[in-house]
Order: C-alpha cells, then sequence, then structure tokens
C-alpha cells in the first residue's frame, strides 16, 4: 500500500531534446514504465531545434524518484537539466509569512500605525483591557504550540524539526477558517515549564492549540492550561480527532442502524486521541459498559499492573467491567465498532471476522492503518482510514479551523464537551440521508461547507452557555 | 508645542448635506478656523438634493477633535451622519496577519504542506538541524519581545496595551526590511523567566528583538540572553538608538569639525538608551574622560550613594573623573555635545548658553524634548530630536529593520560593537559632504537607501568576523 505514488513524493524534471515528433512520449512512457504517476507538463522554451519541458511525476518514495530520473537518462536524445524534489521546494523559507494590513509610506502612515498614533491605543487597551479584542491581532490569532515529542506519526522529533508540521497547520487555520495562527516550537518537555510559558505568553493570542505533545503529558497540560488561562485551549490531536471519529461513528450507526448507547466500542491505542476519543463517545451517550480498550500491553482493565497511568486508570474504572483481559485480537470479538488510534497493521481479516454483524472499522494509524482497506473491506460493513486516497478519510483539518473560528467568534473563554458533540453533530449532518452510503460517511477536507458548520455549531453552544 | 495637529489625532466626519454652492466651505472654513489641519475630502454620495463627504482632519488631541466636531455641528443644515478616529479605525481587527505563501486548493496541495509530504522535511531538519533554515521560516522571523514594562514614553502598561506597539514595530520589519516579526508580549516582569521563556521560544525565530523592557532589568536580560542563545538579540531602545545617535553624531562633528575624541559629552538619562549611547560612544573612540551622565537624581559619579545600579557604577568607574557633582544644569557647562535621552523641559536657554562653542544639542524626550528647538536653534548650532515634525529626526527604525536584514542574511550568532559602529557610519554617509548641513544630518526614515545600507554595513562586519 505504501508503493502507492503520492504527491508526498514528487518531483520536477527539466528535460531538454530534439524537437522531433514522439520524444516527449518516450518520457511519460518511461515515468509510467517506472511506476510514477504523470503530472503536469510544462513548456519552458522552444525553438526550431530544442525544445525545454518541465514534467511532474508523484513517485512512492524517494528512491523511487531516483529510478524514474535513472529510466528517463536511458532515453536517446534526452537531457536532464535539473531535478526539483517538490515537497523541499514548497518549503524552501517556509510556509507561511507576515503581512501588514497597510502600507508605510509616509509619515502620516507612520504616525497612524506607529508613534505617535499608537500611544492613544495602548492608554485604551490599559483602562480597558477588553478592548485588546478591539484593537490588536488578539481577536483573531492563535498559537500552535508544540514540543516536538509526538509530530506526526515520527515520534519525537524535537522542536526545530516539528515547525515545518506547525507552519503547515498555520496554513490550515488561514486557509479554511481566516485564522492567524502563530507557530510557538518549545525548547523544552517539562510540563510545568510549558504550562507557564503558555500562560505567560498568551497575551497576544485568542486560543491556544495544542500538538503533537505526547501522552499523558499532553493531559496535564492541556488541563492545567484550561484552569488557569481565560482563553481557549484545544489539544487538537485529541479533541480534533475525536469530534471528527464521532462525527464519522455518527453516520456509520445510521447505516448499520445501530445506536450509539447500544453499541460495543473497541478501542485501540490509549494515547491522546484513544483517550479523547473514548472520552467523548461516553458523553455523547456510548455506555462505558460496553467500551473496551486495549494499549501496546494489552486489554486495559482495572487494576492492571503495568503500564497505567491516571487518565488510563481513569477510564479502566468505567469501562470493560468484566475486567477482560488479553490482547487487542481478544478485544475485537463481537465488537460493533473498531476504533484504532495506534499502530499500522495491527489487525487481519480474522479479526474483523470475529466482530459483530454490520462492523465498523475504523483504521485510523497513519501512513499504515491498523488494517488495510482491502483486506478489511470484504468483512466489514464500513471502513475509515486516516489516508486521503480511500474512502472516507478521518482528518483533524475537518475540525480545529472551524472549531477554532466559532471560539473566537464567540470569544469563548473554556472549550466545553457540547461544543464539541455540536460540532461532531454538525459536521455528520452535512451529509444529507439521501447521499449518506458506506463510502460517504464523513465529508471531504476540502467540502468549504464543513469549517463554517463547525464553527456555527461551536457558536451556537457558547452562546446558549454564555 | 504640543498643540499642532498631527496624524495622531486624525479624525474623518462623514457629513450630509445640502447640494448648494458654498457648503463645503463652510465645513473646511469651520475646521481651519478651530484649528484643524484639512486632510482628504471624499466624497461618498451625491444626487440634486443631497451631497454626502467624508472630511479627515487632523487634531492636536481628542479633546481638540471634539471642539472641531462641535464647530461643523454649528452649521446650518448640516448633518454629521459618523465621526471616525482614524486611529482607531487603522487599529481595527489588529495591524498585521499571517499570509500563506501557497493556496491549498486540493489534496495536491495538501499533501504537500501538510501530511504526508512534510514529514520527509521533518526528517530532514531532525537529521541535519542547520536546514531548518532552509526549509522554514526561522531563517526571516525574528520575535519582537516585551513585557510592557517601560512601552514608548508611557511607562508600565503591561503586556496586553503593548500590543499595538509591538504590531506597529513588526510592521516596520515588513515593510522596510522584509522581515517576519512576531509579536510576544509577557505576562512576567520576573527577569529568569523571561530569559528562560526566550530561550524556550527560540526554535522558531532567527532573532530576538527586545523591545520596551525597562532599565535596569533590560540590561540583565539581554547579556543572560547573548550567553545563551545561538541567535542574534538586540534590544532595540538601548541599540537601535545608540545607532542612530551616533550616525547623527558622526555627521554633527563634521559641521562643526570637532573631533569624536576630542569632545565633551554631557548625557541626561541613565537608562536603556541612556548607558547603551554611552557604551557604544566609548567604544567607536570617545574619551570616556570627557563624558558626564546625569540621571534624576542629577550628575553620577564613582561612588554616589544612591540610585546607582551595576551598569551605572561600570560607567561610573571609567567617565566623569573628577567626579562632578550636581545637576544637569551643572553637567552642560561647556559640554560639546548635549544628548537627552529623559524627559521633556528638562533645559533653557541658559544651559544651551553655558555650552562649548558651536553647541550640538540632541534633545530626543519624546513626544517633549529636553529642550525645544525653537528655544536651543538660536544658541545651538545642530538640533535634533526625536520628533518627526522637526529637521533631524533621531528615530530608531532608522536603525531596526536593516540591522536586522543584515543579521539575518548573514546568519549572525552574536551581534558585536563593530556591526553597530559599521551600521552608525553607513547610515551617516547616506548623506553627501554637499548635502550636509544644520538641519540634515541624518536620513528621513522615509529614505529607501537607508535600510539596505544599514544592513549591508552590518553583514560585511559579520562576514569579517566569520
Amino acid at each position: 500500500m505504501d508503493t502507492k505514488p503520492t504527491a508526498g513524493y514528487s518531483a520536477t524534471v527539466r528535460i531538454e531534446y530534439p524537437n522531433t515528433v514522439g520524444m516527449l512520449g518516450k518520457v511519460t512512457s518511461a515515468i509510467g514504465m517506472a511506476g510514477g504517476d504523470l503530472g503536469s507538463i510544462d513548456i519552458v522554451s522552444i525553438d526550431r531545434n530544442l525544445i525545454t519541458r518541465d514534467i511532474n511525476f508523484y513517485a512512492a518514495g524517494t528512491e523511487h524518484i531516483h529510478q524514474i530520473i535513472k529510466e528517463i537518462k536511458k532515453i536517446p536524445h534526452i537531457t536532464i537539466k535539473q531535478v526539483t524534489d517538490r515537497i523541499f521546494a514548497v518549503h524552501h523559507g517556509g510556509k507561511i509569512e507576515t503581512k501588514i494590513k497597510y502600507p508605510i509610506n509616509n509619515r502620516d502612515d507612520l504616525s497612524l500605525v506607529y508613534t505617535p498614533g499608537v500611544a492613544r491605543v495602548c492608554r485604551e487597551i490599559h483602562e480597558n483591557p477588553r478592548h485588546v479584542y478591539n484593537y490588536t491581532i488578539k481577536g483573531n490569532t492563535i498559537a500552535i504550540v508544540t514540543d516536538g515529542t509526538a509530530v506526526l506519526g515520527l515520534g519525537e522529533m524535537g522542536p526545530l524539526a516539528a515547525l515545518p508540521v506547525m507552519e503547515g497547520k498555520a496554513m490550515l487555520f488561514k486557509e479554511f477558517a481566516g485564522i492567524n495562527a502563530f507557530p510557538i516550537c518549545l525548547d523544552t518537555k517539562d510540563p510545568d515549564e510549558i504550562v507557564s510559558i503558555v500562560k505567560n505568553i498568551s497575551p497576544v493570542f485568542g486560543g491556544i492549540n495544542l500538538e503533537d505533545i505526547s501522552a499523558p503529558r499532553c493531559f496535564e497540560i492541556e488541563e492545567r492550561l484550561r484552569e488557569e488561562l481565560d482563553i481557549p485551549v484545544f489539544h487538537d490531536d485529541q479533541h480534533g480527532t475525536a469530534v471528527v471519529v464521532l462525527a464519522a461513528l455518527y453516520n456509520a450507526l445510521k447505516i448499520v442502524k445501530k445506536d450509539l448507547g447500544e453499541i460495543k466500542i473497541t478501542v485501540s491505542g490509549a494515547g491522546a486521541a484513544g483517550i479523547a476519543c473514548v472520552k467523548l463517545l461516553i458523553s455523547a451517550g456510548a455506555n462505558p459498559k460496553k467500551i473496551i480498550i486495549a494499549d501496546n500491553r494489552g486489554i486495559i482493565y482495572e487494576g492492571r499492573p503495568d503500564g497505567m497511568d491516571k487518565y488510563k486508570q481513569e477510564l479502566a474504572a468505567i469501562t470493560n467491567p468484566k475486567k477482560v483481559t488479553g490482547t487487542i485480537h481478544d478485544a475485537v470479538e463481537g465488537a460493533d465498532v473498531f476504533l484504532g488510534v495506534s499502530v499500522g497493521g495491527l489487525l487481519t481479516r480474522k479479526d474483523i471476522i470475529k466482530m459483530a454483524k454490520n462492523p465498523i472499522v475504523f483504521a485510523l494509524a497513519n501512513p499504515v492503518p491498523e488494517i488495510s482497506p482491502e483486506e478489511a473491506q470484504p468483512y466489514a460493513r464500513v471502513v475509515a482510514t486516516g489516508r486521503s486516497d480511500y474512502p472516507n478519510q478521518i482528518n483533524n483539518v475537518l475540525c480545529f479551523p472551524g472549531f477554532f473560528r466559532g471560539l473566537l467568534n464567540a470569544r469563548v473563554r473554556r472549550v466545553t464537551r457540547e461544543m464539541e458533540i455540536a460540532a461532531a453533530q454538525a459536521l455528520a449532518s452535512l451529509i444529507k440521508p439521501d447521499e449518506l452510503n458506506e463510502d460517504y460517511i464523513i465529508p471531504s477536507v476540502l467540502d468549504r461547507r464543513v469549517q463554517l458548520a463547525v464553527a456555527r455549531a461551536v457558536e451556537r453552544v457558547a452562546r446558549e452557555e454564555w
């Protein structure tokens, strides 16, 4: 499954060749024969003798890019002028920048936006601190805070290597919800320090998005920040995932005609996403007595002697009442829903066969799911993954931009479960009953209705709770 | 002097009046008679009966805006529809925002800038940390860090009220030097915490501009950060001021044909700017034995029992060798240069008369200088202030954007005195010998050659020191 060409491994090769018939075809064939997917083809220059073109193709990995280039090189009369790796080209110099709202062309401009005019605005905010929301960026600006301890599926990468992800996230906040998001990558892993830093830098921000912070530290950090700050704090790896999972589950349950309060749910993974999903599912009406959670040491039960922490214990106390033990393969027995937020390649078809009738499988490990859709599909009624190249992509980006849009619009001080449930319902209901089917339980990340629907749901709850 | 209308108090009034001859004249006359300066006049709508216009004017203060509006109201047949204070209008929602470099229109875009493509960039930086400069915003992004303890001339305003100034500064960095600057307003005044926070947030930034942090805390904070960080740290209130003062002094000395090493310099103010100016002047060749510094407790001398700190003591040990005591009025006796970075209205003409022949007066307190140019001019050969409405404006913006441009271009790890002196020389030499005169010793802040000249000077020194 990993050998499919993707835009993640995309290169542009600049070639020069004699202006004779059939040359381009040889190049595109070579790319195809080598397993690459052809992208755009641009002309750079052309004259009677020579043509120069930029040919873009997708590969399955870095090595594959090199193989494809090697095949192109073999074609007689072709000169390769340059090969550009598109990923690195796009990242050159970073992906975001600051923009000023007014140009500064003369002394008047300077007096308005800087001294002496700005002094009046300072005094105004000094006297009425809430006016900081009117006259500064605070009301539409959030921090994306990470310590680089759990970056994507890569694990601990440190604050520098985490920055490209945070910039990408900042782009999504801007593109999908018009929010100014700025990356804060912390050179400390100490929860006390992280809490103290975020508190102390909070004056500039209207909200804090915690990102890629490893569990269980992330729970404590978020809890403490929520206690101590008067702006909303949202750990996306937890709640963004949970909201989208709940939305997808709402729709999957409509297809199999089962009720959230009745179903047996098996969860693989007790990290940030796993814990948050279970908590939100319970808040939304799932019966904790019918939930079993497993982690890398097997099924979690109250009193398990090893690999526990405060947060697992909390859930062990209310789930798995029969104290079932064993592995994930035992846990899926009779389950209506398998929710995987753990590691790739965990299950086989045998596990799906053991599940209840019309099983729902959310295999969200990325890039390799707990079970491949190809293997699960024949036995499962509904399959969802975290990948964009299969139907039903469960992706946080369906939630976080709109969720923060709603939080900022309503100047929410604290995120509540009700907001998360409302967001999930709003997301789910974007798919109309007559559109709903096994391959379409969750809208596309590019569906432009998504963010507004989520934002409105959050705002509505916020105003009700006011 | 404070009653001159400025863009700092600028309003736009929307008026509606019958479409008959002479009405507009009555309005503009009323503004002029009330002491306002007329700005732009725009038409909003017009028909046979009614005209609606936006009329912009400058006033000398908030109260003055109200007076002018009152005068306009008195004109028969004029209806005031709306009054907009331009300063607050410009600040609405803040003055900067984030901008994304690439739109996200489809799944390919998403794969390139976010997952899965971004994972390759993370791994690359994880393996080669210096590549963070190539593939993220770090190389062209700085933090503007304040704790709000010494905001403009307003004193301690706190982190929220400081934000509009930091946003304004961020605009100047972008507009004049293409640098992404982001405001970090800290909710702590503890130097230990500030140092620790700046260290811990530094991964995202290529440089740190400290701003509006009160003395003497600012010295310790900067020193410690310079020790501990591998990116340049520059407290603009200190060094930005010092560089521009030195540049202006270079040119003023050319006019009076005196030598920096020979002159007697009296400095009023021993805060961030005062201390930094004295240090840079000495590094540039001024004779410390001919420098006298005074603060709000009078002349500083070695062993003065009160109002001293480590930084004043350090300078007291090398300046004022005769241990002259007294007030600033004693200190100016026989001085070739008066440098005021203190408070308004400190000196009178009598003080200037006491100075040496061809005295140079830099009265930089803002908005009210230590002595008004009107009062100093008849006796001083060269007068400079911090104000834009007099000749010779000594403004930090002549330094900091270009200075950081140079630091970032050369990936400087540590700012040196040599860079500051080179920047001052570059600034000074933008004024050609035949242009130089008493009213033109320093370029305009809008002179677009300024930032490039400063940047190149910093870069040149950085590469020599490499």
